[in-house]
């Protein structure tokens, strides 16, 4: 582990000899956005070696990041004198933005050199964008947006693709490869990534609101809802978010948030937005965007995404 | 295995024995429509020990089924004569009141007491009205359509959705064995097996359609094709359909029909059917339909049913 890389201060030495002195010197890896698939991240990056330097808005995730044994950034210039390399994973352009260019102010903070590994489901024009507003402070941007939702984040499978050059794919891979089971090089420009994840976005939101359809029309038929969960699981109807969403739809345990309603309002307009783009018809994606901002509009954005059969039943 | 219940002459014997002999005295299970799925069917009765004796209205079935080793009925009655037991495999509910009503005239053919296992996607309203029909003639119909494609009927994994009385599931459980990995009794009335069955394919149906929109997409935006699925399919974005139909979009190898871009025109459109039954909405089962309608009034109807994606991209 190339732990100069890594670490503000440059200071190398074994981990195995520090930390029997008493001194912690895991390499720091930097994490902004603490939701969900944050928080699957900072375990894994916490097993596989790595100390973290968290930021995060909510207080609540920061009381978290404590109990993990992670440490809090005091501030963005904190952050960027611990750690050389960022992991963000919060939600959107705009909460990306905000981290770096808002109050927080991440990007003149980070010092010439250092790594933003670009995690959030954002549109390719925004990421070709930021590699340009980025290389001014010096800092270099890896468009690395994931799949493989929180449970992949939780079990360290999660699927990178990784838009940028293959010299930065390379100092990011030892810390990709503590939540990423598998990271694929989609080309050297920011902006592939987040091409693919868009399609992959594409998949999961029409997946959630077909299974959606799928129990709305058995429980109208008078089909056992478990039963029929089960029987489409097994054969050609299956798919990922079946197997994930369906179990949370059958049970209606909507509050128990792994993904917000709101989260696919937003993934699919991206979707919408790439697809308009290049004059491609989306019509699944657009009928699904439109069920999700049903749901939405009905007061269920925050609630789990699962939350979205709620638009296509009777009884809410 | 009960020969008596199966075989037209009653003639019971131990198959080793008789077989030993060089007379053939395996029970014989009829089997109407020898398409991708009835040829995968035929092929595991013959594997597991049953005669079969055929019927389809394409010549080319009938010199694949004695290539086989299985023998093709000369008319009903030859049918009706050896069997007691006929599984059907035909499309849809126009060709199997076509097979038993029309001119080959198999519900009359058919001895009291007969059993037949339909096998087809067909609307739980026809299925309601043929269990009438048929018991008139003293023939039981067991409601049992399947789930798991041309692969899970070849390889004998399919799931069976059985709606009738549990006598007749348990007359037709060892043939049914023979190509299922799972048979699930949904209740006790023809229709039962039919609602499930219009579940699953508005699943099918959409997932094959978000496949083709999702590379349609990727392609539009200049992504690779074949790292574009690979990595959908590692992720939260996987269907069944997308690692069976994927590849074949991929290719574009829309001449090898496993199952014709019209069967999703007719099963979309029971869906939609069954939907407006009960009031549901449906928004990505109508857009789905919509797209294979389109496929369908392009000329490509006849076409693997992959073949839908060429309604979504330009290059057709």
């Amino acid at each position: 582990m190339d732990t100069d890389r890594l670490n503000g201060d440059g200071a190398g030495g074994s981990r195995a000899e520090e930390s029997a002195a008493g001194v912690d010197r895991r390499p720091i890896v930097g994490v902004v956005g603490l939701g969900a698939m944050g928080r699957g991240i900072v375990q894994n990056l916490l097993q596989k070696g790595y100390s973290v330097v968290g930021h995060d808005i909510n207080p609540q995730a920061l009381a978290w990041l404590k109990d993990q044994g992670a440490s809090v950034a005091c501030d963005a210039g904190d952050l960027a004198c611990r750690t050389r390399m960022v992991v963000s994973f919060v939600v959107d352009n705009r909460q990306t933005d905000e981290v770096l260019f808002g109050a927080f102010g991440l990007a003149q903070a980070l010092r010439p050199g250092a790594l933003l590994i670009a995690c959030s489901t954002m549109s390719p024009r925004y990421l070709q964008g930021l590699e340009e507003r980025l290389s001014w402070s010096g800092v270099e941007l890896l468009d690395a947006p994931v799949t493989g939702g929180m449970v992949g984040a939780r079990q360290g499978t999660l699927t990178v693709m990784v838009g940028g050059p293959a010299t930065r794919l390379e100092r990011a891979r030892p810390v990709l490869s503590t939540f990423a089971g598998r990271i694929v090089h989609l080309g050297d420009l920011p902006g592939a990534g987040a091409r693919m994840k868009v399609i992959n976005q594409l998949l999961c939101g029409v997946h959630i609101v077909a299974a959606a359809e799928a129990l709305a029309l058995a429980q109208s038929q008078g089909l056992r809802l478990e039963t029929t969960l089960d029987v489409l699981y097994s054969g050609a109807a299956s798919s990922w978010m079946l197997g994930d969403r369906g179990p949370r739809m059958v049970q209606g345990a909507f509050s128990e948030v792994t993904s917000a309603v709101d989260i696919f309002v937003k993934d699919l307009a991206l979707v919408v937005e790439a697809a308009q783009a290049v004059n491609a018809e989306t019509p699944l994606a657009q009928a699904a965007l439109h069920t999700f901002r049903l749901a939405s509009a009905h007061g269920w954005g925050a609630l789990d995404d699962s939350a979205v059969l709620r638009v296509l039943t009777s009884d809410r």
